[in-house]
C-alpha cells in the first residue's frame, strides 16, 4: 500500500517538474516574441498555454485519486496538498508567459517595449529562466537549500524590475504612453512569474522543515 | 462520523466566507485610502493583510486536518479540495486590496490615479464590491446561479478595465508617465481581484456540477 502510494506521488511530482519545463520553454518564447515581433511564436505561446493548463488538471485529478484511494495521513497527506498548491503556482506562472506572448501580439508589428529596453527584457528573461530551472530541481529533490536560493534569485529579479521602473518614471522617458503602459505590465508579469517560483519554494520549505515563510508581495 | 465530518466543513465554509468579508472590507478602505490620499488608511489595509493570511492558513490547516481525520472520499473529499484552492483565490484578492493601498501610499500626499479619473476608479471599486459580496453569498449557498452571476458582474470589470486603458492610450493623456504607470497597476489590480472571484466562481460550478469552466484571464 505504501509502494503504490509512493509511486503515485512520484508520478505527481514528474509532472510537477514536466509543468515547471513546460512554463520556461513558454517564457523564453514567449520573450522572443516579444523582442522580436514574432506574431507565430507568439500566437503559438498563447495556444499552448490549454496543455499546461490541462496538465494541471491531470495533476489535480490524479491528487484527489490519491486522497480518496490511499487516504494518507500526516507527511504523506501534506505532500499531496502541497502539490497541488505548486500546480496552481506553476499555472499561473504559464499564464503570465501567455500574458506577455499576449502583448508582443497586441502591438504587432511594433514592439511592445521600446528598443533600448530590450537588454533589460532579456536580463529579466534570463533570471526568470534559471528560476524555473532552479524550481523544476528543486521539486524533483525536495531540496530546502535549492529552495531557498530559489528566494535569492527572485531577488535579482526583483531588482531588475525596479530598474525597469526606474527606467519608466526617469525624466528621460521617450517613448510615450503606450510603450509605458505595456512596459510596465511586461516588466510586472516577469516579476509575478518569480513570485510564484517563490510560493513553490516556499511550499517545498514548509513540507520538509514544518516553517511557514511569509510570501511578500512588495514590489509595484 | 458524517456529521461531524460536515460541521467541520461548515467551519470551513464560515471562515472563507469571513475571508470574502475581510477582503472586501481591504478593497474598499484601500479604495478610499487611495482618492483621499489617506495614508493612515492605507497603512491600516497594508498591516491587516496579515491577518487575512492568518485566516488562510487556518483553513488550510483544518482542511488537512479534516482530510487526516475523517478521510472523506466523492463528493465530501472534493468540498475540501475546492476549499483550499478558494482560500488562496480569496488571500489572493488580500493582496490586491494591499497593493492598491501600497499605491495610494507611494505616491501620498499626492493622489496615484489622476483626479477626473477618480469616477472611474470608484466604479470600478464599487463592481469590485458586489464580486466579493456575491462571492461570500454563492460560497455560502454553493450557489451555481449566484457562480454564474459573479462571471457577469466581472464582465463589468473587465469593460471599465478596457475603458480606462481606453483613457490611458488616448491622445488627451496628459497626466505624465509616473500617473500613466501607476493607473495601470491599479487598474489591472481591480481588474485581477475581480479574475480571483470568478476562480471562486468557477470552482463552485465544478463541486455543483462537475465541469470545469475555463478561468481566462484575457485583459492586458
Amino acid at each position: 500500500m505504501r509502494d503504490a502510494f509512493h509511486d503515485d506521488l512520484d508520478k505527481v511530482s514528474d509532472d510537477l517538474v514536466e509543468m515547471t519545463t513546460m512554463v520556461g520553454a513558454a517564457m523564453r518564447r514567449a520573450t522572443a516574441a516579444l523582442l522580436e515581433a514574432d506574431l507565430p511564436t507568439a500566437e503559438s505561446v498563447i495556444a499552448a498555454d490549454d496543455d499546461i493548463d490541462a496538465l494541471r488538471r491531470e495533476v489535480d485529478d490524479r491528487a484527489v485519486d490519491l486522497l480518496a484511494r490511499q487516504q494518507p495521513v500526516a507527511t504523506d497527506l501534506r505532500m499531496v496538498v502541497t502539490a497541488m498548491h505548486m500546480a496552481s503556482d506553476i499555472e499561473r506562472m504559464g499564464d503570465l508567459a501567455r500574458h506577455v506572448a499576449k502583448a508582443a501580439r497586441r502591438r504587432y508589428p511594433e514592439p511592445a517595449v521600446p528598443e533600448e529596453l530590450h537588454g533589460m527584457v532579456r536580463d529579466m528573461a534570463s533570471v526568470a529562466d534559471r528560476l524555473v530551472v532552479a524550481t523544476g530541481k528543486a521539486i524533483a529533490d525536495k531540496d530546502v537549500l535549492g529552495a531557498v536560493e530559489i528566494s535569492r534569485i527572485d531577488d535579482e529579479l526583483d531588482e531588475l524590475h525596479r530598474e525597469m521602473f526606474g527606467e519608466l518614471l526617469g525624466q528621460s522617458w521617450e517613448h510615450g504612453t503606450e510603450a509605458a503602459v505595456d512596459t510596465t505590465l511586461i516588466s510586472r508579469y516577469y516579476e509575478r512569474f518569480g513570485d510564484h517560483a517563490v510560493a513553490v519554494a516556499n511550499r517545498i520549505v514548509y513540507l520538509v522543515t514544518g516553517r511557514y515563510e511569509t510570501d511578500e508581495d512588495d514590489l509595484q
